[in-house]
């Protein structure tokens, strides 16, 4: 039987060391081609580039696995977008992995990563997707425990298949192994970033900004990725690029009945 | 009575026509404070500025309406989280204006946007937010006969208010003023961009890829963004940042009750 043709990316950059443990999984269940940026992305959500132009080079970084992987200039949005129309023309894509991330992506996160945003524009593409986390943000973060259930994970996508245009954002607790209880489906969190601005001078007397800040989640729900994480389990939250407040259309049919606006008023 | 306090941003930089057009209006109901990007920052996303510092600077771009405003060397997103944070500090903002966007950013185009970007940021913020955009790419696009109607809608929504954590795209179809028949609630249609790549060799004989690309809608809907603008109305898509694909999440409930995986297993 073939075996089923894999996309790993992720934002962290080719070189991360969440990266080489996806691919470490997904060697095992398919063939696996890397297409991921040469460099940080984090923080690049749904960034693409369009006023420059974009490199993309043959990488030796997973040669030792004889894996085929290349690098790009751009953001994690780009590489997909390179991947399925430049590296893999015509050939059809049956999974996309995006991370693994070093640090958190559930709940709002999943709006400003650019591993969330990769494996969002894969299912964009048509092609069924995981983002993938693990709540350390260290390089040295330890991806083993999570090893055994992302193939699980994995193994499952490619046989039963995710609704089209969908995509699954995973979060991983940072515990060992044993105390992983195992997977939770859930809603994303309805918590948010509260910012700070470390305000200070550069060496030429000027005035920066450098963004900081901590995670707020009043969200009390036990339905929740947050819920999932803090009690122990790996988050699955099924996800999608409609962005419709479909509850909050009744309240605006007003706006509809607007008599047509006089120009001379303005 | 006081006037309420509006804070105006976009993506196109903050000497683009579009954001001139908006702050026209917007200074008709409000006091206006503006916080734009220092150059244009289309395709931006979500992109948050986390690895660098962040320069903030005084403009004089709107001295001659006797209003503040800032340029910001950040993304959209940074500029609203500036605003609030270092710029008004502890002021109320009553609403925040994104835009006018030279481009459609309707359905799809939400995600990659950075106007939208901004106002959904400033919408996690708790301020009722609302990005606009015109259906024509051109610098010099007319953003006139909209005008009358932008005037409206911020009226309604500073009078009727937002549910919390809501933003609206809206989208103008680039009509003569007595050509728009209105506004139309709706929601965001499900279409994609096809992208193609457009290689080239450089001056020095290194290969780059080009994104470019044409958009595709296999949504026939009659409630869509894209309907209501091809049939000249303004479309109003209430929005908002929960991904979760609640549908789905049933289909997926098997994974919660795979057995422990065995850690020897890869």
């Amino acid at each position: 039987m073939k075996k089923p043709l894999i996309l790993v990316t992720n934002d962290d950059g080719i070189t991360a060391p969440g990266i080489r443990a996806l691919v470490e999984v997904a060697r095992q269940v398919g063939e696996v081609v890397v297409v991921a940026p040469d460099s940080p992305q984090s923080g690049m959500g749904h960034a693409i580039t369009i006023a420059d132009p974009i490199r993309l080079h043959k990488s030796k970084a997973f040669d030792d696995f004889n894996i085929e992987s290349y690098e790009c200039s751009g953001t994690p949005v780009d590489c997909v977008k390179l991947a399925k129309n430049v590296v893999f023309k015509d050939r059809h894509i049956d999974l996309c992995l995006s991370g693994v991330n070093h640090g958190s992506n559930a709940s709002i996160n999943i709006i400003y990563s650019g591993t969330l945003s990769a494996a969002m524009e894969a299912s964009l593409e048509g092609i069924p997707s995981i983002g993938l986390s693990l709540l350390d943000y260290s390089y040295s973060a330890n991806f083993e425990s999570s090893k055994p259930y992302v193939q699980h994970l994995i193994a499952y996508i490619l046989e039963n298949g995710l609704e089209q245009g969908s995509l699954l954002n995973v979060n991983i607790p940072d515990l060992p192994g044993d105390q992983i209880k195992g997977m939770k489906v859930c809603r994303q969190a309805d918590a948010r970033w509260e910012e700070e601005f470390q305000e200070s001078i550069d060496p030429r007397g000027q005035k920066y900004y450098w963004l900081t800040g901590h995670f707020v989640n009043n969200d009390s729900g036990e339905d929740t990725d947050i819920w999932a994480l803090e009690n122990g389990y790996i988050s699955v939250v099924p996800s999608n690029h409609d962005l419709t407040n479909y509850r909050a259309m009744e309240n605006l049919s007003p706006l509809e009945k607007l008599s047509t606006p006089q120009k001379e008023n303005v």
